[in-house]
């Protein structure tokens, strides 16, 4: 496999012709970056994604994170990598300008990290957390906690954390345990275990700050009793040098299926009587905090999805050119990218990652907007929007993201299931993407629970009024290619908005058959809104043909890639909206009994 | 995860009802058999896969095979299960008679192989290997060889290997190079490389009997240059002991993302001068013999990706009832089998399972009659259906397997993304099924150029009219379930039959065109057949239900089964036949250079 070559072609295209970069570049905050220093960004993320990151992913996957009595050692080359990550100023790149950050749109840090990840996810883990723990910092942490953690998080020489769950917990932070007693001099000790903490230990960095859920001994029960605290390993000194040990240490990591450099630790607080933490924000007010960043954490989990997926079409890419073997359908011999199923596997990762890359740079765009537009009107708009999309951007980009990655491994064949290869690590890195920060069926509960019923689908019509513009600016272009699309594109665009009435409507008489179809629901809304943002593409595309402006090739290509999607993604809307609205009852129909019944 | 608990129930179900098993017992060479023989080696194939194999899945995969300097030893416990194995003359079930085998019909024998597969699937590969290498034998291996070679084959003392592809190659045996010379006293000299030999070097059976492909020195060239030749790892005497070691070693085994336990060996022929070989059949002659032995092999491939997605149902099922977390729909807490997303996942986990198995069962039963029906009409039929069916019980099963897999994980959580819990064993291991033994796409072109367009469509429509029997058996019922089933049955068998039609006339013209959508339709008939066959169970359990008899919980739940499957994968096949007939053009619309140029 060779090394991450980024697609500068296609995320410049999709920048540009679908998030409306110029538009955001005017944002308030904005105004001063300038296209030119965005270029220039991309340019030196794809260098250092390429040159660098890539070729530690294999060294990282078989060396793998060590732990070995509280430390964890990260693979060769590793801590180098590290320190040039941080000279080159990339962990401050979407951080306000107003706490030492480079200030940039989510749009520029979404295509920067999908290189990072598509380069070495594993160690692009470590960035990302520690970017979690600044925002949660910024958001609500005193200005103390500011001055004295966010600088040295910002430089990378310290990283950051989260601690949200516990063994009998899981993806139910109601019932975690970790228990705050408040101290004399406002500080709190912290009791308690946390499982899964990725980077909860390892030797990048001089410190790490740990952001932990836990609870005050009066808090109220379930959620609404949870406190977040900063507790860092290395307690720091009034000058911000660092001081003693707390009580805080890795207890294990998780021999995992895949991100094996990625250290997953179980981290025990209070051993030896209770780790120093400082509340962040107010008591019993933790999960509001965690739910604004959760947003942030689940978009950037379905950039990971996508950038897998970008790997693994380039992967499959480059060996389909390369093999030959077999007689292609002219009776010559050639490579194997002249076989229709080879091309049809290819086309089927090729056109999902472009549906992907555009549907989740237009809602980095519209949380910029969200954010900074000036008129509010516009902000509440962009954010609904926003907010509709972000579980499909993690739950669809990330069940893709598996099935993409299992698509290379079979266009490689056998060679695909030899490790050595390096494409079989990209389904085993991928596999986590669906579940951490909530499962796709927690995505879906979320998406169809707060964000569908809650407006009662007013955040959705007005995106499928969008697509039908799209339909309607379709019948002007002529061709087979754009009819295909814009009838394709018609169909899905209806069984969503059936979908839609059905679930609305079902709600009050039938919460099990809703949830049941939460999941088809979050695809169906995935591949028609990724074939209506390529659709746009083709508009673009179309009108760049017409003008004769741009690269030529790819524009014909953008436009054959979309149609390809339309003709063999988009047809599936039908069949899911069809099992949302007639499936419901046989999802539930079994009894607990039946399936225990079953083994005999 | 719990040890495997063979389906015994379900398995007889689809034996009795589906596989009409009176009617198989009644075949020539099957008659002694009687149903309390087969009774009896279901129930102990059951103990010995739950009970000694399965325990050692894990072992294997943590363990795998070891090489060191031409030796491989396989993993702790491996060696006295292999022995307990051939202790239940297991390797004998489906071997005829006349041949010192069991000759039980192919029903058995799928059922049989079935568990091996779900407990332990790196171990059932060496059997399974031997099997195939005893079949080469019967098939055209001359009297003297077969006295040689068979009896210790049959009682596990020696196993086989089919030695067929080389790294130029891949799945095109027509590249291969390695050759054969005749000697004085009629057998030859072998000398090459072969790759991904499975159970190539082992240290489990005295002797290993290599079936291996190879060209004369004056062969022609491409496939019908290519003879089989025997070539045992160790030298026979004329008394059947073991003589000098032949000049064929292991050079290598591979690293892979499953199956450690089985050894993916590279062997190298000849290096000290050539390896003693003896033609089996005529020279030339090597592949018709391996594509009798191939149908063979795909089929049982197909059943190890059935007993791979029933492993991982029952690991989620289990799983699902223990794993107590969050709050209902009902508002307490229960276990995660409460979630309805939980509940479809479980639900898509054992329709699939149930239909897989179905169909694979009645595709056996078909092989039994074909091979041995009396009357030679139905010997046509029954082997016209088989033929049709093998590359889509092979294609549709695996990978089928390996969605089912990864939906096991997905129940687990972030626990099935840790190697101990054992399901992601399960993926890895199902990752290889729809590769080895030809990809899917050589299984669709089998399907569409061979089964499909040879007979211009004739075998399928005698399955699509049998499908219109089962929907108009149906009408007979009342109910909503038996409405839902029949009434999605219908538009798929019509979608199905739209497909085939759009292929048989489109082949002349657009022969890429069909090809793209071989794999799309190789899939659509695997679902549609295994929603027939669910309908069959469903009305199976209907009469059973009707006239109170055997378990009515179970025939109840199959009812719902089955209407689950109706209503939430059947619909999928409209998506894949539109696909099919409106898609072809965009397939293959890219040229080559635009997916050279999309790097930069």
């Amino acid at each position: 496999m060779k090394d991450y070559l980024a697609p500068l072609q296609d995320i410049r295209f999709v920048m540009r012709h679908l998030a409306d970069m110029p538009s955001v570049m005017k944002l308030p905050g904005f105004e001063e970056s300038g296209q030119d220093t965005v270029d220039a960004i991309l340019d030196e993320a794809a260098k250092f994604a390429g040159g660098v990151l890539s070729p530690l992913n294999r060294v990282g996957d078989v060396h793998g994170a060590r732990y070995d009595n509280g430390k964890v050692t990260t693979p060769p080359g590793w801590q180098a990598a590290y320190r040039q990550f941080n000279e080159g100023g990339w962990g401050a790149l979407s951080v306000d300008g107003a706490h030492g950050g480079m200030g940039l749109p989510r749009v520029v840090s979404a295509a920067v990290n999908e290189m990072w990840n598509s380069a070495n996810l594993a160690f692009a883990l470590c960035p990302m957390l520690t970017s979690s723990a600044i925002e949660a910092l910024i958001l609500r942490g005193s200005a103390a906690l500011q001055a004295r953690y966010i600088p040295p998080l910002l430089s990378g020489q310290w990283s950051g954390t989260m601690n949200l769950t516990e063994p009998q917990a899981g993806s139910d932070l109601a019932a975690i345990r970790t228990r705050a007693d408040k101290q004399a001099d406002g500080s709190y000790k912290i009791t308690g275990q946390k499982i899964y903490i990725t980077y909860g230990e390892h030797d990048l960095a001089e410190n790490i700050i740990h952001m932990v859920l836990a609870r005050t001994p009066d808090a109220p029960p379930g959620v609404k009793g949870i406190s977040l605290f900063l507790v860092p390993k290395r307690l720091v000194n009034a000058d911000g040098s660092l001081g003693e040990h707390n009580d805080v240490r890795a207890i294990s990591i998780e021999h995992k299926l895949g991100i094996h450099a990625s250290p997953t630790c179980t981290m025990a607080f209070g051993e030896a009587g209770g780790a120093v933490g400082y509340l962040v924000g107010e008591e019993n007010r933790g999960l509001e905090i965690m739910f604004i960043m959760m947003n942030a954490a689940r978009f950037a989990v379905g950039v990971e999805g996508l950038a897998l997926a970008e790997r693994a079409y380039q992967a499959a890419r480059d060996y389909a050119l390369e093999r030959v073997q077999g007689a292609t359908l002219g009776g010559g011999r050639g490579s194997i990218i002249g076989h229709p199923d080879v091309r049809r596997m290819l086309m089927l990762m090729k056109s999902q990652v472009e549906a992907m890359r555009a549907l989740a740079y237009v809602v980095a765009m519209a949380m910029d907007h969200g954010e900074r537009a000036p008129d509010p009107a516009r902000r509440v708009v962009q954010r609904g929007f926003g907010d509709l999309m972000i579980p499909v951007v993690k739950g669809w980009c990330t069940e893709t993201a598996v099935e993409i990655a299992s698509l290379a491994i079979q266009v490689y064949g056998g060679m695909g299931y030899v490790e050595e290869t390096g494409v079989a690590q990209l389904l085993r890195d991928a596999r986590i993407t669906s579940i951490y920060e909530g499962t796709t069926a927690i995505q879906a509960n979320d998406l169809v629970g707060r964000k569908l019923l809650r407006d009662r689908g007013a955040a959705l019509r007005s995106v499928l009024c969008a697509m039908q513009g799209t339909v309607a600016a379709l019948v002007l272009y002529e061709g087979e290619d754009m009819a295909a699309i814009r009838m394709n594109l018609a169909h899905a665009a209806e069984a969503l908005a059936e979908a839609e009435e059905f679930l609305v409507a079902a709600h009050a008489g039938d919460a099990a058959g809703v949830y049941a179809g939460s999941v088809p629901f979050l695809k169906l809304l995935g591949i028609t809104a990724g074939g209506w943002q390529m659709a746009r593409a083709a508009l673009a595309s179309a009108e760049q043909l017409r003008t004769q402006t741009g690269p030529q090739d790819f524009h014909r290509a953008k436009i054959l890639t979309a149609r390809f999607y339309a003709e063999h993604i988009l047809p599936q809307a039908q069949a899911m909206a069809h099992s949302i609205r007639a499936g419901g009852h046989s999802v539930m129909a079994l009894s607990e009994k039946d399936f225990e019944a079953s083994g005999g």
